[in-house]
């Protein structure tokens, strides 16, 4: 089976708006083994989303859209694809009287009524998080038809809990996938590690990179569930098998999360001090709802007193090394676990561009301390390649970080080794 | 003149990455007053991309490809193109030389030379961060092709130094385009303010909302620049005028910059100290490159001891009053100043949730308290409407707590009106 999406707004083809409700859409088609073919953007104009549906019923077995089923003038998604389908609008009642209950003791508009009116017969999507309710319907030539809103917070809950059950229901097999997520080996090197599990058909294993990370997504099809999930096993775990330490993880989400619960299962506790990276370190961590239990204390001190204030790095060692040096690093770490009465303290310190360069120290080199009670472990980056500009560095020291931190607590060694991955692709 | 882009790339549909090429490309189109009406991604499949190319070719003046450019084998963009627009691929010896000259001392595979292979007689895009070089031709039919490499890193200069100019050379009249950059007020509210503003043909004005802001574009269209530019002057005065001093600037790239622009040109220095953000203000301020002229200190308190300890904060403050408090914002706002010797103190506590609420302290209450020499400035956030994640409130926070610098430092007052926009069209 194969998809196409389509969204729907102005918005996003002015530039302000980065299109994010693609890739969530595109990601869990992906898992359930749904081709994604073709995605599209097309703005609150009717006639070129006309042509665009026509397109997409022509060619595609599934059609999704995103977006243009609110209450504005310029939301006209249901009406012009329910036409293109050859459908009728109809009231759903208890759409309606979601939307009522939701305005109860403010005016109901017309426009907001408009939004329970749903193509006659289809499956409705109740909207959790908003007011626009979704649906799914099937065309008369046999083709499927999904329609979310556009908000991103709506749209999520929404594509899980409803979308994608009603697009795999009545599957005659059913699909298991599982991410193998990988740090600190690029996409080029794994690739020729598992090129033998990449050929194989069921299941299947492709490789993906992203931000200084990679992954493996282990896919395979079977008539029950259990039967996909035991095909999908031995490979995992050969996996885990070839790639070690390097792996971070099963199907969590991000590095930050793998680190927050392994502190959390470990009951320990991290502190940070941060020069380069800025605060980043301490916003990736705080991302995990629940990190107070194992983060207490974060500084970010950017200039020299204010090492040697927060963290009591000896003006000695920023005299003698300069604030970017190992020394410094360690000094950092070890004032923060000392101060915070954390397991494990962690410094940062290093240049990330694009001024503050010297030939000594040019930007792009990085000094990482960890320390925790078995003393402190030094990690290097040197720039590597073309500067890949601010952002990029100080995401890529801040998973180093994490990773130092993960390799400790699970005492896998190599705290001391960098990561560079060409996650890129050239051109 | 209306454009279409095209994205390639297999990656861009198993969506673990997110297409923010196309919004690049969106903006400038749009700055230059060029209609984008579609955006499509198509995976590495010539046929499909050779049908998308085609489709593009007969309703659209300008066809902007993104991706694909590059040595590996599935980067099949450009003969795709060519072939499609009845253009020959010739070798380009200046792009070779650049790309043996970077593979200097190491072994240059044919695939890489493939790089330089370029349509006949097509304007070349040198490529300053990468190897792949970009293009833009004209096709037999008088459509306009740019072809752009996929890097955002690569992307991004080439296409304002390069592909921008290109398309814009030759214009017998010139476009000027303004943003006008507002916190603190709704879409809805604004565009009611300025209606008779957006009715204008020349200049144009129309509003956006993004992530807890929203701004207005405005642009005029002469036979000069400088008469486009006389053109639009007197509506960006008049929309200072009229939104007062919830615009926070004109041109500017995010209320961070804006913040610490104003801070260097007063020679003043700020400091943070945060609870639930957690690190994302200090992170956002030392997004700027430079910032580190007006931030010395940033601390992220999560636990009460730790507010003790860096920040001074009394203990009976956090028995009597609690973390989540104005009185405990507000000597956190007073520790980091006094700690830090800096101009201004921010302290930020508050439930971002999605856990942690209580009846008397929900998820969304969040206190902001910012001190400066003459005192303390506290502003309330309270939860409204749904619940629109950790991200955003934390981001909103944030976003909040630089609206009340900036408002000290321009002597606005406000200090203390907290923000919430509905930037988020419903459905």
């Amino acid at each position: 089976m194969n998809a196409e999406i389509i969204s729907v707004g102005t918005e996003l083809l002015l530039g302000h708006t980065v299109n994010t409700d693609t890739s969530f859409v595109a990601r869990e088609l992906s898992a359930a083994g749904i081709d994604l073919l073709y995605s599209c953007t097309v703005g609150d104009n009717p006639e070129r989303l006309k042509s665009a549906v026509e397109l997409a019923l022509s060619r595609s077995d599934i059609l999704v859209t995103t977006g243009g089923l609110g209450p504005t003038g310029d939301d006209l998604t249901k009406e012009t694809i329910a036409a293109a389908a050859g459908k009728k609008l109809v009231m759903h009642e208890e759409s309606l009287q979601r939307i009522e209950q939701y305005f109860k003791g403010r005016v109901l508009g017309e426009n907001q009524k408009k939004q329970a009116m749903l193509p006659e017969g289809c499956t409705v999507f109740p909207n959790g998080c908003g007011t626009a309710p979704g649906c799914g319907f099937t065309t008369d030539g046999g083709k499927r038809v999904v329609m979310l809103p556009g908000p991103p917070f709506e749209l999520l809950p929404m594509l899980k809990k409803e979308a994608m059950p009603y697009l795999t229901q009545g599957e005659k097999s059913a699909i298991v996938s599982h991410m193998v997520h990988v740090f600190g080996l690029g996409e080029g090197y794994v690739a020729e590690q598992i090129e033998d599990l990449c050929a194989g058909q069921n299941p299947t294993a492709a490789t993906y990179a992203k931000a200084g990370e990679m992954f493996v997504r282990v896919t395979a099809k079977a008539a029950t569930e259990k039967a996909a999930e035991a095909l999908c096993a031995p490979v995992v775990e050969e996996l885990k098998q070839r790639l070690g330490g390097f792996v971070y993880g099963v199907d969590v989400e991000t590095l930050e999360e793998a680190v927050v619960h392994e502190l959390a299962a470990q009951g320990k506790t991290a502190a940070t001090a941060e020069s380069c990276t800025g605060g980043l370190l301490a916003k990736r961590i705080t991302d995990i709802s629940g990190a107070s239990g194992v983060f207490h204390m974060g500084c970010v001190t950017y200039a020299n007193e204010i090492k040697t204030l927060l963290l009591g790095v000896p003006e000695e060692t920023l005299r003698q090394y300069g604030a970017v040096s190992p020394q410094t690093a360690e000094a950092m770490a070890r004032g923060v676990r000392e101060r915070s009465g954390a397991d494990y303290g962690i410094g940062i310190t290093g240049i990330a561009g694009p001024g503050g360069g010297t030939p000594e120290k040019p930007v792009g080199l990085i000094y990482l301390a960890l320390c925790g009670a078995d003393g402190v472990k030094i990690r290097v980056m040197k720039p590597a390649g073309r500067y890949r500009g601010r952002d990029y560095l100080r995401n890529l020291a801040a998973s180093n970080a994490l990773d130092m931190l993960r390799r400790s607590l699970h005492g896998l060694g190599g705290e001391d080794r960098p990561a560079y991955s060409s996650e890129h692709k050239a051109g």
